[in-house]
């Protein structure tokens, strides 16, 4: 349910989850979809040998680092980001994470709660 | 035009603008509402003095602390935020910010691209 009232979090009181498929990466729910009407404001940690295979979704990311060293693949071309950096991934485009600065990686991530381009597969 | 390639935006390449109405502020927009095809992030940066007066839109935020200490006011509530905690600000809500720090004060805000909410005067 959509919230009427302000909500405060702070990243370390949020217990992380594994992400799925993924290998030493958790993710932590800030804001999530079913609070905030239009986007949900995520926290991931990626360990030492973190690492995100190659996935697409019909909606973007808008990524911010954080902490540590982040490869990003999107389609053919290959990032390399480091705190203060933002990153824009486009609907449909299919990307891939690595942790390679050998300690933790922390960034944020948001993401609209529902697609804003239609499936492509 | 909203982008099909990835954008990456590192802070510092982002000239500041001064935030209008608000004291010792300014606004990078890292990924602004034409690039991306539902909500922008950008980043505030408060001085010393730094002062965003009351304000409310029908639509909300998603902010996220990276520097310094923030005060905000929403309606009668008053948050005191520092790094790494995260805040939403549901639309049609008056909000007011304050650096109580002494130092620089930096934070995310992120922001729908369309009102959320009917228009409340």
């Amino acid at each position: 349910m959509v919230l009427d009232k302000p909500k405060v979090v702070q990243l370390e009181d949020v217990k992380p989850q594994n992400v799925e498929n993924a290998v030493d990466t958790t993710i932590r729910v800030l804001i999530s979809g079913e609070e905030a009407p239009t986007y949900a404001m995520r926290v991931f940690e990626m360990g030492p040998r973190g690492y995100i295979p190659a996935h697409s979704h019909p909606w973007e990311h808008g990524i911010f680092v954080l902490e540590g060293k982040l490869r990003i693949k999107v389609e053919n071309e290959v990032f390399e980001l480091e705190p203060n950096t933002a990153i824009y991934i486009p609907p449909n485009k299919v990307h891939e994470y690595w942790n390679i600065g050998g300690g933790r990686v922390r960034f944020i991530c948001t993401i609209p709660n529902r697609p804003t381009a239609p499936l492509q597969t």
